[in-house]
Parts: structure tokens; sequence; C-alpha cells
């Protein structure tokens, strides 16, 4: 039996304000065999929606191109205006690896559909995170920097041609990034105390940017209407950074200060992987795999 | 969205020796759509064949008819040998909820599968664990107690007129035992000593049968190729006598020997709820939902 496949694709469009062309991509993506779409929301302000779709490898190309199809039609850079940074009319394309898929496979498909999109729609594509050979390329905020606007003069700048499609911009749809990263995880823990220090410090400590973990994005934060305080982050590879170790390093950081932790909370999806790799930790779980869960075994497709 | 409803159903066919039998009901099996055959074994000593299968509850009814309809018309109890007690051709059939489904539904499942098997096959039906409403009738080791050959002499005393179906046995296929209970966990726990006086304790400690846990049969015994013990459990119930429980009270146990756990093993399948019990436990996991679980999203149907 072989697991069925699951790669997640967040795809995000830079319109938030239409209705009718947030509902008219949905509604392509519903339309492709194998793609089940899992969420979509919208903002104004940003005038950016993000989709959050689930299937294979062919399944997943054939949507993020159906995306494209009504997204570079009925979408014009030129007169966008919204809060959010953004290049082009399909703005990010991360594939991420949920099940039965590796991240070299989601590069390869990242790459893949890449090509497709540069030659069938003329936009040019810069890869990023895990799909990027090129440290100065990595990073969507770095490939991001100067927007839609600033676009054609920064790809005419030495060591920003894009990775695939012509060298200068779509006239309406810009640019897009796409590529491949582990599933975020927000995670949130919140503390018995008032004290916003506290929750600030422990943020300070796990974080990588000031010493932490390195797969931890962290801020502390107020909970005003229940008076505590809570260690906000977000868990970008929880195979190398898995959950429970933040937590028992957030718990033994709050006992420094005196201070219990109430609870935890995971807000939003989370892969099956990431929560049987706490039992295996917790319950010193030795020799289980995915395929014991009973559930799972009914998602297995027969194979060799 | 609704979650699939999944009950698991674990038929006991006393037929072990011939394996064009047991080919026939697991083919049987798989020919019903909606139904997954997850396992199937046979002892040849104890001539019986156990099959773990799994569907929605109007699939796996149509499955367990199956069974009859091969096992009647081939197993003769009358010439039937074998170690392991049993009742009847078809000899035990428990539901099992594992998702979406409640006990209640198992129950009534249960009941509507053994009138239909009464009416239909004219094999008499005793109710056991959450299906019968007697407690000298729950065990199925009361039921089964004088086995095939005292069936007709226990039919016809006081209080055991079967449940559904003729007030004698079938004459060759004799009687079922059916009914719903929760799914069983094989659970282990290593310790770090060759003391098997130590893993006996435990045992004796944790286990209903001794004064522990209501839900947990344990022994102990020693794992002679690795020089070690081990505390071997059956988790009967793990909603009210949780895994996590089980294992923090056998280490503080342990710790009490000077002794240290080396690991745990879960045996054979698990329902995913039994790994976010634990996760929920330790990761002290306030408001998460199995919803939560992508995997789970993408088997979910649409609904209301």
């Amino acid at each position: 039996m072989l697991p069925m496949p699951i790669i997640e694709c967040i795809p995000n469009v830079s319109e938030g304000r239409r209705p009718e062309v947030v509902e008219a991509i949905a509604a392509a993506i519903r339309a492709v065999p194998g793609v089940r779409l899992l969420d979509h929301s919208s903002d104004a302000s940003h005038n950016r929606s993000v989709f959050t779709m689930a299937g294979d490898a062919a399944a997943i190309k054939a949507a993020v191109l159906a995306i494209y199809d009504r997204a570079v039609a009925a979408i014009d850079l030129r007169s966008h205006t919204g809060e959010h940074p953004r290049l082009g009319a399909v703005d990010v394309v991360p594939f991420v690896p949920i099940e039965g898929v590796t991240m070299a496979e989601c590069v390869a498909l990242a790459k893949d559909v890449a090509q497709e999109v540069a030659s069938r729609f003329g936009v040019p594509v810069y890869f990023y995170e895990e799909a990027s050979a090129n440290p100065a390329r990595k990073n969507l905020e770095d490939i991001r920097r100067g927007e839609f606007e600033g676009l054609a003069a920064k790809m005419a700048s030495p060591g920003w041609a894009p990775d695939a499609g012509p060298a200068a911009p779509h006239a309406s749809a810009g640019a897009s990034v796409i590529g491949a990263r582990m599933p975020l995880i927000a995670y949130n823990i919140n503390l018995d105390t008032d004290r916003l220090d506290v929750a600030k410090k422990i943020a300070a400590a796990i974080r990588h940017s000031s010493g932490g973990f390195r797969y931890v994005k962290a801020a502390g934060f107020k909970l005003d209407d229940r008076g505590i305080v809570q260690v906000s982050m977000n868990l970008t590879n929880y195979e190398k950074t898995p959950i429970f170790r933040v937590f028992d390093l957030v718990k033994r950081e709050a006992a420094r200060y005196g201070v219990s932790v109430l609870e935890s909370e995971i807000v939003g999806l989370v892969p099956a992987a990431a929560l049987r790799q706490s039992v295996e930790y917790y319950l010193q779980l030795e020799g289980f795999s995915g395929n014991q869960v009973l559930e799972n075994k009914l998602r297995q497709r027969p194979g060799e």
C-alpha cells in the first residue's frame, strides 16, 4: 500500500476587493479533479486573496495554471492598490509537502509549474525558499522588495534576472514568486500572568532572530480581555524545530520568572506528522509509523 | 463539512485451515463498495481467521452479510476442531466507532445486523459488550462458555434465550456473538532492567483486575533476546483510560524500583483520536479539534 501523496499549495493573488473575480478563481480550483480547495479568504485593505488547496502533483499543477488563466485576464497591477507588498497578479505560489511526498519533489513541481507559467502566460518567475539556489533570492521579502512599481528596474539590475520566463515584467501581471517550503504552524502559548515583559523575554529567547531555535518566529502580546499574555509563534519547519521542544523550552523559561503555562493552541491547520512527532517524544514511542493510524490506512491506495 | 463516518468491524470466523475458504471470504469483503479490508490473518491451530475492515454503516452491514453467506455455506461446526473457543461459524462480530460515529450508532448497527443474520440465515445471535443490556451476558467469555458442543443445552437453560433469531442453534453454523465496543489498543512499555518481578508488579498495579485502571489489562514478560522486561497491555477504552495516563503511571511505578522506561510501542492500529488526546495532554493544548489536522480536512465530504 502506498500513502496517497498530498501537496499543499497556497497561492496568493492580488485581488481582494472584487468578489466576482475571487469567486471565479475559487470555482476554477474546485473544477479541477483531485484538488480540494480547503480554504480561501480575501482582505480588502490588502487587496489580496489567499487560497489553500491540496492534491497530488498533477492535480495541483492544473489548479495553479487555472488560477493564472483567470488572474492574468482579470487583474491589472498598473491600477492595483493595497497595503500588502506584491510583485504580480499571482503574487506567490508555495508548494508544501504534507504526506507521501518529499521536499525535492515539491521543488521539482515548483520549477515545472514556473516553466509552464512563463511559456503559457509570458510571466517571469523567481524561485524562492527551497526552490532557490541563490542565498540572496531565498527570502520572499528580498525578492519582493521594490514591488510591482520597481520591478522593471530591478529585473534589469545585476543579479535579478528571473529564474524562468522573459527578462522583463508582464505588462499587467508583473512577475511571480514560486517555490517550495515546509508547512507553517501557527502556535501560541498562554501564560498565567499579565506581565508583558515576561512574554517578550521568552519570545526573544526562543526565536531565531535573537539567538533561539532556527525555525521559530516569535513575539509577546497582551490578551487584554483575559488579563494574561501570550507568546505567539510561527514554526517554519516542524521537522527540524518540533512543537514539543518549543513548548518545553517556553515552559522552562516561564518557570524562571515564576510563571506557569496556562495552555497552548494551534491556530488553523497542522500536518498529522507534527502531532505524531510530539506523541512519539512524550510517550517515548519507538518504531511507530503513520501507517498504524487507522484512518491513514483507510486513505491508502493499493500499490506494490 | 461532515467527517466521513468510519466504523471498524473485526469478524472472527471459525476457519483457519482451508485457505480457499478464507480467501473467498476476503474476496467477498473486497467486493463490497465502500468497505476497505485492512487486514486478515488465519491461525491453523486455532482454526480461526480474523478480518479487519472499515467503512460506513451501510457498507459494513453489507460486508458482514456477505461473510455469513460464504461462512455458513462452507463451515460445519460439527466437524470443526481448534484450540480457540467458539460458538459459531461466524463466531464474533464487533462494531467499533472510529470517527464521525457514536457508540450508540454502532450498537444500533449491531442489533440491525443481528436481526438480518437471524432472519436471513437462521443463526441465533447473542448481543455482547455495549450492545448487551444484561450484565451476565456482556463478556464474550461468559457467552461463549460451553462452546458449540454445549450450545443446545445452554440455549435451553434459563437466562440464555438468544437476543435475536431461533431458540436453538443453527445445525452447522451454531450461534454468533454480535456487539459493539471501543477500539482495543495493544500497548507495551519496555523497562531498562531484566527483573521480571518489577514488570509483574507494575502490571498488577495498573490493571483493572488487581485494583488499577478500569480499562487496562496488563501482564509482565521477559524479552529474552534483549535482556529486558516488558509491561504488555491492552487498553480497552482509550477515551476513559487514555494512553498518556497509563504511560505516566508506569514511569512513576518503575522509578519506585529505580528502573527507567526505555521506550513504549503501539502494536498494530491506533485511532488518530487516541494520539490527539496525548498531544493535547502533554502540550496543554486547548480548543484543538481533529478538523485542524490537514489530512482530516482532505477526507471530509461536503455537507451542511
